[in-house]
């Protein structure tokens, strides 16, 4: 393999990225057999291209959820060898139609593969929870011996020395590595584009973001070239692109999962803690993630994290699930494909007798949004406007959105205190709102009757034309609040149902910009595009969220259509 | 009540220390019977006087355990206003003779004890788990109402508008407040000594300290005018003075108990998150302090606290308690008869069949010491120097020992951070030491046959001379961890058993002033100081390290001594 083009040699942003594109070209170009070097053209849903290159037996184990893969691996219906041969063809087939993979692994997934296989055959079980299964990695999660850049072009050239924490311990459970995804400059859009690969887009809808920041994990697996990855989550990183690809993404409560050995600017920050968590084509998928991870008690080796073990305790037995909805944060009004798809799960979860439907009054998102956009860079975004200008390569309008919002200052320590108290109060302030909703008071004073969970919006739309994706407000509030947040796939923006005309007086410029894009572009812009909604728990009740959407779904149906 | 005399109408800060005493006196002055104006000299253990001055029934019933008080009070043996009358008439006593308070509330106790018996009276059962205990508070901890200083002369006149949020939990639980008790200058010295209300003494030999912060409480419990009280500590402040005053006293892991509604400079500060805790005549009254608390959920109250239960299972079913003792922090010495001490509770726990001792070598605690002092004041101080200088009260010698240390910086954010990531890579090297010392590896990973606890020194002597407390090490250690600690009594200094001549060739200054100390003053200059252990868990086993000591003073029947 030629060595790495860095800037430490005297490279341009240009030859550097140009390099890192030769790179992934090879590393796609292994995979066996090639596709055609003209695909068919890509219209709007690129899935149906899938079906027209792909084996029977490639479409059939790439849209098999992670658990029934599990399940087939570890009963030896199938190997692992075939399992990651699918996904790796599938995976290189995402890259040329969404442009949403760094790097594949072939020869270190099949050598993997081979030994599970072999591992299996000899001792008879599977070698842990996730024996044989793929799974894919945003590319700033270090695996050892292979380049790290996250997303600046300045840093390419950072071998990691060893695997991230959270990939030694799913290794160790039996996962194949075999794919690793793009993201944005910066790391700080919610969409995927960078100096050095270009833009992700969204496989439903090609002239859609992928969403982001681990916007190559929303788009791969939303076209099924992986059944399970890793992304991660300050403001919505997970949650967006999971929304805009019609899959699961979770952003647990922070310092749950492993986060040592990842690279990103904001080490030693606390004010606003990332989360790490699983983005998949089924909510068993995360959930088996999550069990497998924090089973292993990663606090031990990572002394952050918190010592909960994942708690199998029915939460809801006997009692019913108490959601509250938002339908609109107060700052921007959704499109309407979101408010339809919402009215329309509400209306099943009315009916049901095991759950009780509230709406829920949001309380200052706009604040919120200002006290969060004040923590994210704390040095006024020096270290990532260093990192950026350490290549020459120049600033992607996403970058300058959020880098230079007027919220953003550099602190002192004085100020970053007061900074931080603010954030306290306005937590305080949101727990005695959740409080409020209790019905009784136990014998020691417990809150009784409290709303489990919120189910709101995912974002103010369906996935966003690109360069659009401006207002973080339906994520990064529960960044903010550090509440878990799932989001899962309801339906599709469907032109004959969304493109009803409504009108709407904006409050502010946020709500103009979002407003006028559907204005703009309406049913038919957005045409196929996923649109999902997200579940939502307080603080560390991470578990309590997963279980209630298995009610959900299991009472509802949702999601209302197939995404294959 | 006359008007609080603040810095507001111009008073200087010697006019407000006069008015503050004054008002404490005051209230000392209305428990009933008085003492005689001259009281006998004090020689060295003050505890010897109160035998002669308190009645039978108030000195049987101060020197009844928490844990027996609440059997009594609830099964009616005595009234909750029999038990605060002799609390507060030894509290009285105490502060004649130590200087630990800086109010008694006879008037709210009292009414307070008469609703208790009545409650109990009409309802035949006690309103919660501590119906009638006693508990005293140190000054910072805002009772609604009353004046708050937190050790600051240009602070007084800062009346808190509600409870803290763990005194209504421990109201609500039927707890009785009655005494406020001392603290120093900042909060930020090992010792207890203000401008407001001098020095605080120890009750066993008036010539050493309380220990500090929580000195007052330590002083007050020391003396048996409290069972049970409440500390804070950030590098030593309730292990401290719990340790030198022959008490026990808990820090537990941070964000386990609510912090809300305290005074103090640092406010925003997260780098080195505060503790409080119980400090008590027993272990069981600290174990039922925490329980109490935790048993409310008060996490749903205050979003940044962790929502774990209190754990009643049985850490050591079946498995040998395994010790790790440290006998040297490879820094400052410990003065030989804390060594003796050590020694003594060594070779008993070495004969138990379920308990295994082994060495811990400590892991760089000088570099601690300077990771923890460079983030204690991240603005360099400039809030607490802001804070003494508001009212011109001069710097107590201990203030300046800590506030102008030599790793102190005004930190830029770019440099917190750093420091930040050098405080986690610190917590890693530790667990991974840690981690190291497992047997073997369970099915999943897991290690097995860790160390359960350290047990070490609580500081580098018993009890020091007043202001010679310089050296944090011995606590500060685990706060930089964030593992929970908990000080327990073994014995006292006896000048017939260490009197012996050991020589010691110091190896840094610290060392050096603290060996000095012991071959100025040897054991006739610590005459009857107790002598104290430490206890400490990993980060978040708390009910370990509790249910450990319950092991240790089970079979070993430490302490050795009697402290009434």
């Amino acid at each position: 393999m030629a060595a790495v083009i860095t800037t430490k040699s005297g490279a341009t942003w240009q030859e550097i990225a140009a390099d890192r594109q030769r790179h992934r070209d090879a590393t796609i170009a292994e995979i066996q057999p090639t596709f055609p070097e003209s695909l068919p053209e890509i219209t709007v849903n690129t899935l149906r291209i899938a079906k027209g290159l792909l084996t029977p037996e490639e479409i059939k184990i790439t849209e098999t959820t992670t658990e029934i893969l599990v399940e087939q691996l570890a009963n030896s219906q199938i190997s692992a060898t075939n399992v990651i041969k699918a996904f790796l063809r599938r995976a290189a087939l995402a890259q040329k139609l969404t442009n949403c993979v760094t790097e594949l692994l072939p020869s270190r997934a099949l050598e993997r593969a081979a030994f599970l296989d072999d591992y299996l055959a000899q001792n008879g079980k599977p070698i842990g929870p996730l024996h044989g299964i793929p799974i894919s990695v945003k590319e700033h999660i270090g695996m050892k011996g292979l380049d790290r850049n996250a997303g600046y072009v300045g840093w390419v050239g950072g071998v990691a020395d060893n695997d991230a924490l959270i990939l030694r311990i799913l290794w160790q459970a039996g996962a194949v590595f075999y794919a690793r995804t793009t993201q944005p400059q910066s790391l700080m859009h919610l969409e995927t584009s960078s100096n050095l690969y270009g833009v992700t887009t969204n496989p439903f809808n090609t002239s859609l973001t992928s969403g982001g920041s681990s916007g190559g994990e929303g788009s791969l697996i939303g076209f099924r070239g992986s059944c399970l990855g890793i992304g991660t989550d300050i403001g919505g990183s997970i949650r967006c692109p999971s929304a805009c690809c019609g899959i699961y993404g979770m952003k647990p409560t922070s310092a749950r999962l492993p986060f040592s050995g990842l690279l990103y600017c904001g080490g030693g920050q606390e004010q606003i803690i990332p989360a790490i968590g699983p983005m998949s084509t089924s909510l068993e998928g995360c959930k088996l993630f999550l069990k497998t991870v924090i089973d292993v008690k990663p606090w031990y080796q990572e002394p952050s994290l918190l010592p909960f073990p994942w708690k199998d305790e029915n939460f809801f037995q006997g009692k019913k699930l108490k959601v509250a909805v938002i339908w609109d944060d107060g700052v921007v009004k959704p499109h309407p494909p979101v408010l339809r798809a919402l009215k329309q799960l509400v209306e099943k979860l009315k009916e049901k007798d095991n759950i009780e439907v509230v709406d829920w009054l949001p309380y200052k998102h706009e604040l919120a949004w200002e006290l969060i956009a004040n923590l994210y860079f704390c040095d006024g975004g020096a270290e990532q406007i260093a990192a950026i200008g350490s290549s020459g390569e120049p600033f992607r309008p996403l970058s300058d959105h959020i880098l230079k919002n007027k919220y953003v200052t550099a602190h002192t320590v004085p100020s970053l205190y007061k900074a931080t108290m603010k954030r306290d109060a306005y937590r305080t302030e949101y727990a005695n709102l959740w409080n409020s909703t209790a019905t009784s008071t136990g014998p020691c004073g417990e809150l009784e009757g409290m709303v489990d969970v919120i189910l709101c919006p995912a974002g103010p739309g369906s996935a966003p034309k690109i360069g659009t994706s401006k207002w973080w407000g339906y994520t990064s509030q529960w960044n903010l609040l550090d509440y878990p947040g799932i989001v899962f796939p309801v339906d599709k923006v469907d032109i004959s149902r969304d493109s009803t005309s409504v009108t709407h007086e904006p409050i502010n410029e946020w709500d103009k910009e979002n407003w006028k894009l559907w204005e703009e572009h309406g049913a038919e812009g957005y045409q196929d595009a996923p649109i999902s909604l997200q579940l939502v728990g307080r603080r560390y009740e991470d578990e309590k969220v997963v279980q209630a959407l298995e009610i959900i779904q299991r009472e509802t149906g949702v999601p209302f259509v197939s995404y294959t």
